[in-house]
């Protein structure tokens, strides 16, 4: 009986924790990302990560930024100030009881933008696929904020 | 009957719904504010930004940094450094069973703490308003996490 | 009766909530870390900052970047973009219902992991101490990932 009761039985808050976990390994896999390019294009920000290329000089010209590295830097920046609002607002909006569809409709379309948008960044495509699937991945964002405001207010 | 066990029926969860969205909806105001600036002083991070006004070096020009959107972005990451650990402390909290009249003591200055802050920071006004603005939502962030550990503590 | 449902009286969640508070207070400590270089090493980002060191030239001069203080504020960011996920992904991990020895092998090893990569990165250690330990969290991370998502799965 007391199983009836847990969040995770309960379908909307499933729909939340996968689409959650999907857009956390999004960001995660950035990290990645910069670690791949940060090798391939020798740039590093540390001296003690270009140790292995020698020493003195010859290792420190790898300490330098590269326009690839600082591209998907900002791509990982851009997610954690997206993806981290649609993670704790969602959170809040799937305890607030929302329809099933309505709700799924909401982490759909967050998801597929933030996709999007890793794409648009890295490739880069041209403007204003950025901007847009930015800009629907926040509307998502404000839509299920707004939600949890009207339902839980209290101030 | 189920209802009646759902936190978003519990008034301290309530306050917690309220004040954690507010916060996190005036860091994702620092976007927006972010995209003015860049748009007003003309200064851009990425080449495909800058195509609506040329090519070639007419465009690049506008690949730079400027001061205010500098100052900006520094914002917005005091806030991700800031309102996240409020966001995941103040959760916990909220579930450790505090007295309302508490809890929405700590939200409240928290969220009047933080909306200090970025007015001190864009303004800016003169030290130390940015740096007591901030050291008291980093406080109010301490006391929450003093009572999930000694709450919660399982180690 | 009611008590006995709530989050916080349960084993795993009391474990997450532990860890949680821990690896979050140690992000926040990195603040006070940056401010510390800051101050000892005269380098700041904001002009008002400087204004209780005289007027002009003589406090233009502190308005600079240091390697102290950029080796800490990347130490930081790494926090954020490794720790937020931990925190999303361990709640919903939390609420899946893992063995409590699994779930504290989890936190334990993550929370450990993050210690260590701070200490790596902070006096700083050869590599690849500091890649090392970041991989140890990443692959915690992960782990719990795939029981939230083989668990919650709804798409």
């Amino acid at each position: 009986m007391a199983k009836s009761t847990q969040l995770i039985d309960n379908e909307v808050f499933r729909a939340y924790a996968t689409y959650a976990a999907i857009v956390l390994l999004k960001m995660m896999l950035m990290s990645l990302v910069t670690a791949y390019f940060r090798i391939t294009r020798k740039a590093f920000a540390n001296p003690e990560d270009t140790a292995s290329f020698g020493k003195g000089d010859s290792a420190k010209k790898f300490l330098r930024t590269d326009a690839d590295v600082e591209r998907v830097r900002r791509g990982h920046l851009n997610d954690l100030e997206n993806i981290v609002p649609f993670f704790g607002i969602g959170l809040l909006y799937a305890l607030c009881g929302p329809d099933l569809s309505t709700a799924l409709l909401h982490f759909r379309i967050f998801a597929g933008a933030r996709i999007l948008h890793t794409f648009a960044y890295l490739i880069p495509l041209p403007q204003p696929s950025r901007g847009l699937s930015w800009a629907v991945g926040y509307a998502v964002t404000i839509s299920m904020a707004y939600k949890v405001l009207s339902k839980a207010l209290y101030l």
